[in-house]
């Protein structure tokens, strides 16, 4: 059950055996239905989560009341609000599943432990977060740089797959415009490519 | 020399007295005059770059051929655009001082190597990597949930100093707005704290 997870970290780095018994021995599974949560604001984030299948999301409410999504993670991606996770403190964030998805949980209480006989773990987590970070100075690049037409331009070209799958409203929270914004993009898009 | 660099590790993992001397005999020094350059654009990424002390930005041009910072780093900071450093190939970003600076520098010569025989250094990076990913995140919401003014008010609250420290027309291109609106800004933050 935990088949994507252990393919998706000997991309990365290579365990024992031995180490491979242990990490599975301190995961948890858990399967979430759609629209189920993993945290909600408030709550100390208590696990560090993989994707095994599915679709999650993490938002915040903002100060006028809308949902401002600032993460997806789709299989082979680790979410986490790693902020509350590591300091212990009341999250700001909600993640939630846009699909029925199956996650494989890193719980707090055991993470020190699997660090600790799992040093490898070390490595491959310290690439884990290289690669959120740079991906999320890209998005900032995005933001700043490009006007919203082209940021759905880029992003559709990115990642298409991912456009299709989830729900209009989302893609144009993450990428900061109107539901209906996005709506005159895409008709625009669509006589565009049937011209 | 390294004082600033072995404080801040000492912060978060312990190393040895011998694995502190095998660090030590890896790093580069390097003093960049303000305005000389770590990186350029086009250039692979060669290093990754603790800042001992001074200040360096991280920059791109955009497609209309203004520049656009990501990022900053001051005293304590790591900077490198990690995804040309791992991947191997050529840089979007230009990583310059903004004022007389001192870096340490880990060269993607020395640094597999380096983490081998310091292993404890995963751990290390790993935390810096996830607190550079919060931070970003935290950047990317107020991107799209704050308004220019809010956002302006977010920076000097959390970073008075800063914001002293560096030339204004760098502010603005870091938060996204103009020099001029930056100037409004700052000019109407001065009556209100002046009446």
């Amino acid at each position: 059950m935990y088949e994507p997870l252990l393919k998706h970290l000997a991309r990365f780095i290579r365990i024992t055996e031995s180490e491979r018994e242990i990490l599975i021995s301190n995961l948890r599974y858990k399967k979430v239905d759609k629209k189920g949560y993993l945290l909600k604001q408030g709550q100390i984030c208590s696990g560090n989560f993989f994707v095994l299948s599915g679709c999650v999301r993490m938002f915040t409410i903002t100060a006028n009341g809308t949902e401002q999504i600032v993460q997806f993670g789709i299989t082979g991606w680790w979410i986490s609000d790693y902020h509350s996770f590591e300091n212990n403190v009341p999250s700001d964030y909600y993640i939630q599943a846009v699909e029925d998805s199956e996650i494989a949980i890193i719980t707090r209480s055991v993470c020190d432990d699997l660090f600790q006989q799992i040093p490898q773990l070390n490595n491959y987590f310290r690439k884990m977060m290289q690669r959120a970070y740079v991906a999320s100075l890209k998005k900032i690049e995005l933001l700043l740089c490009t006007s919203a037409e082209d940021r759905f331009h880029q992003f559709t070209t990115d990642f298409p797959e991912f456009v299709q799958r989830i729900p209009q409203y989302m893609l144009a929270s993450f990428l900061g415009f109107t539901p209906e914004f996005l709506s005159m993009l895409r008709a625009k898009n669509k006589s565009v490519n049937n011209s």
